[in-house]
């Protein structure tokens, strides 16, 4: 029997009472900053009962609350429903960021804590100041989510590869080179690396230290003269120990970067201190000079060179056959076998290991029949998930790993009737993706310049989707890849989204959710490539990555302007002659009634 | 006779040889960081000979350059033949900043020299730091092309006059109130303010101090206890004395800005480093803590109160009428009688001349044929202007202060027949103008995520304008004025839009310029207006403020879509029946067909 929630936190309770903490911060993190997170880092998740992939907990003596963005609401308020804690809509009026919350509370006296190695370097400091400022005190030494949490997970080992150069296109020494002189640039002459995909993408290892996200736990030091790779030893075997040497990587402990920083005789360190952890930080020597600046692996490994690329395209030939090949199986079964959320996600992801080097699904499949896919993150549960029925929308969110790259893909499925505000829907939502897929744009432009083009035929009716309009795409990493994407919202102390170079990876992901009712997003990936470059300068535009037909069986076509139709029309086109020849004849038939032109 | 730009720029470098100045900066500017700015300031004008309105000319011992923007490389081009200045296109490829220019060039033991009044704060620091790295010299108190220039026009010194409630809707001791609230926000006891245009806004003062720019040179000093006006004292009033007395506003001597900021006992002073000029800030005394933000002043007078919009409705009308008085006229006359560029700006001067309560022209007007309309900025004069056919384009832009606020409006007319290529550009810059003004966006879009929807139809094409798709509006005031625009592009150091408030009035005026063929140019002014408060936020549109007529003649149907169709007829049914009460009858028969839905 594990304990509830309410258990939990009273335990939780009973440590901050001990250590005199009254403001407990509980972050989705590890000690990388990553995204998504090993099972052993899930303490938010533990103490809180909220499975999404992004929110805080902050837990005071006698009240606690969780933090969370527009893709979760719905399911956070369901999950926290008699916890006791209170659901806080980031984003929405009125609502406080976690720091303006503490700092409004926070009163003398008063001590702040968390697990240091779970926290930026730059939120630490930030908490800091609030504690600072309202004379109160800050513990960032303590794991107690941990200690309350005694089935926890080990810390995940796992065994790691090296990607072949036909894969990945340059080697590490290149790509090391590239860092050094980014670092001369920024003047410093060590760089603390710790994101773990960052570190995967300049040694050219994969392994699987975080379910779908291929990396090993790992801090990384590089200075002129020395690259330092601190990971847990046992997971290396002598062959690639013997490889990490010939290319002068040194290996030592994952526990050692706090010593080894804390030992450093360099004049100035490099690091990103929204991606380093405080712990790290605060292990400087004193006299160091710190160059707070992105990682320069983050724009380097964002544009994919020219063997990254072909290999991409080949991935989405093969993952968009089989997404292909399940939406066909799906419009012509569904109503004549039983089809649940879970079965469909089975079938999808048997299709998937149909294709040549298949490794893993890039992300939990979302599979969201009716009203569960107004749910943003929805994830299927064998137990308790819907029945697929010949009506309404299918929403299907899915991606694969190749060691050609990985995939992003979304399909909304018309299995039977439709409303008419379905349809309405569908077709803004199209019409969004259509739009800033066709976008042509002078060089310079940011994604926060082009969301408009996907978002307007939403707004034009009052309505919006509550996220960003799409994200940039690691090879075979994370699928969610900085530092492009498409975004208009700044938020407090958010980046704006990177100028769009040519060979960025976008996904282009519209999507309107109706609660209670249905979801409906449609999403490829678009390419970045240089057009013309004439008087005015060099124009941009994308090549659309993704080919899986778009349900016409949705589109209400009196809605499109011609030229959007010709857009559609067109890659629709590109969809089948591109899939032909991964398909059976029958599948063929039918793909071409599927992608006819309106 | 007056000297040669050759002549001039030899004695300007005796002065420097005298001084030992090896980089002379002229910037266009005034002690004010305006715009646009009085004859007495024009020394870029004076050495370089190019007339537009912006521009950095930096003069070396054997070489000499000139910066300017896109707005003006064809003007500038022109106008710098012959007299041995390089042109700086700034902005295209490999175009270097004028600091990044003087950095690289200048030697150690190098003197760097410009007049302290006419640069910013920001900018004299970063030549400061400029000339430090690299051991050279820095000379901020010489005003050496006025030492040169010996016919030089005295300093403005005009009456001004106090501004009515009933047209500006609040009196000066509210938004002093306001300020002051923002200085506590700031940490700031004392807020030194040298824009000239937010003085005005902030005092309800109008002034001639600049043409076309009703403000009046001087400095303010505002403290919790104390306002304190810096103006050239013998042009105020007993009256004016009088009523600035009860309003406990000091005033003192324009040259006294200096020793008083130099005496100021005050803890903390606030002041936008853009704004403010060199000398003041390096009069500060030491112990002063600086607070570098905008002016409070900035975002209060760009945000227009419910008289102010009931005013400029009625002054949109009325300027309205006069466009279109002028273009029935022209239309109809062409080819009938003589007319140039000259005589038709004199026409359309009578037409606002004959308006209740006009002023003045907001600005020179644009009044350019054929070729000249390429220049974005193009002044006709009254000898070599060209004489205007009954084929091609017109391009008119202008606009006129009334109490009641201030317009800007921009017509392409066509007065015969067109070529294809001139009817299909037409047509996309139009689109782009209903895009625009169409546009619903959740409250805190800036400029910069909408400025696409203007550009698109033309980057589709591989083209482009080489400047914002349009600028804040100043009431009775600059006609170009922050913090809101439409511009996607973000220069180095430039601040990025600010976010649309509803009350903000900002053009919208896309253009495509055909050098040595046409130029094209549709130019509206949009008010920022709440739309729905919904769940997922509060929706913002605009209201079309600007009532005349777009030129139906050079439009090509088939190149809009059906929603582009009704959002022209829309605009044009409200023209009708706007501008129906100010027209004769005869010229009503001819606004109905010129007006007519297509």
């Amino acid at each position: 029997m594990t304990n509830s929630i309410k258990e939990r936190l009273f335990l939780l309770r009973e440590q901050m009472s001990e250590k005199g903490i009254d403001f407990y911060i509980i972050p989705t993190s590890d000690f990388h900053g990553s995204e998504y997170i090993g099972e052993y880092f899930k303490t938010r998740e533990y103490m809180t009962g909220f499975t999404g992939s992004s929110g805080t907990a902050v837990i005071l003596r006698h009240k606690a609350y969780l933090w969370t963005d527009g893709r979760y609401f719905i399911q956070a308020q369901k999950q926290l429903a008699g916890s006791g804690i209170t659901l806080q809509r980031t984003g929405e009026e009125g609502v406080p960021e976690v720091e303006d919350f503490i700092r409004e509370h926070l009163k003398k006296g008063d001590r702040i804590g968390f697990d240091g190695r779970m926290i930026s370097a730059k939120t630490g400091e930030k908490y800091q100041k609030i504690a600072e400022e309202a004379g109160a005190f800050l513990s960032a030494g303590e794991d107690l989510a941990g200690d309350v949490w005694q089935e926890r997970p080990p810390m995940s080992k796992e065994p790691f590869f090296l990607l072949e150069e036909r894969y990945c296109g340059r080697g590490m020494e290149d790509k090391i080179a590239d860092v050094r002189k980014e670092m001369q640039k920024a003047g410093a002459d060590v760089h603390i690396l710790s994101s773990l995909c960052d570190i995967a993408w300049l040694l050219n290892v994969r392994g699987a230290d975080i379910a779908h996200v291929p990396v090993v736990l790992s801090h990384l030091a590089l200075s002129q003269g020395e690259c330092v790779w601190f990971l847990q030893k046992d997971i290396i075997t002598q062959e690639q120990r013997n490889y990490l040497k010939e290319r002068h990587v040194t290996v030592k402990a994952y526990e050692e970067i706090y010593d080894y920083v804390h030992a450093l005789s360099f004049d100035a360190v490099l690091y990103d201190g929204e991606q380093v952890n405080y712990r790290i930080v605060k292990s400087l020597p004193d006299g160091v000079r710190r160059v707070d600046g992105k990682n320069p692996t983050e724009q380097l490994k964002a544009i994919k060179n020219s063997t990254e690329i072909e290999n991409l395209i080949l991935a989405h030939k093969k993952d968009g056959a089989a997404v292909t090949k399940f939406i066909y199986w799906i419009k012509t079964q569904i109503g004549k076998e039983e089809i649940t959320e879970f079965s469909a996600v089975e079938y999808l992801l048997a299709k998937r290991n149909e294709q040549e080097n298949f490794l893993d699904v890039s992300f939990d499949t979302i599979c969201a029949y009716g009203a569960n896919a107004a749910m943003m993150h929805y994830e299927a549960d064998q137990e308790s998930c819907a029945a697929i029925k010949p009506e309404g929308f299918l929403l299907v969110d899915s991606g694969g790993h190749y060691p050609e790259g990985t995939t992003d893909v979304t399909r909304t499925i018309a299995l039977g009737p439709l409303t008419d505000a379905m349809r309405k829907h569908f077709t803004a939502v199209l019409r969004g993706n259509l739009n800033l897929a066709a976008a042509k744009f002078l060089y310079g432009c940011r994604g926060s310049n082009l969301d408009i083009l996907a978002r307007e035929p939403l707004w034009s009716m009052g309505e919006d989707y509550k996220c960003g309009t799409g994200h940039g795409v690691g090879y075979l990493l994370n699928v969610h890849e900085g530092p492009n994407a498409f975004r208009w919202k700044r938020r407090l102390g958010q980046e704006d989204t990177a100028v769009l170079e040519e060979g960025m990876v976008t996904t282009d992901e519209p999507g309107i959710y109706i609660e209670n009712e249905y979801g409906i997003r449609i999403e490829n990936e678009l390419l970045c490539r240089k057009a013309e470059k004439n008087e005015y300068g060099q124009f941009m535009h994308f090549e659309n990555i993704t080919y899986v037909p778009i349900d016409l069986d949705a589109v209400d076509v009196q809605e499109m302007t011609p030229s959007e139709r010709k857009l559609l029309n067109a890659y629709h086109k590109k969809v089948y002659e591109t899939l032909f020849p991964y398909m059976t004849e029958e599948e063929n038939i039918w793909l071409k009634e599927y992608t006819r032109a309106i």
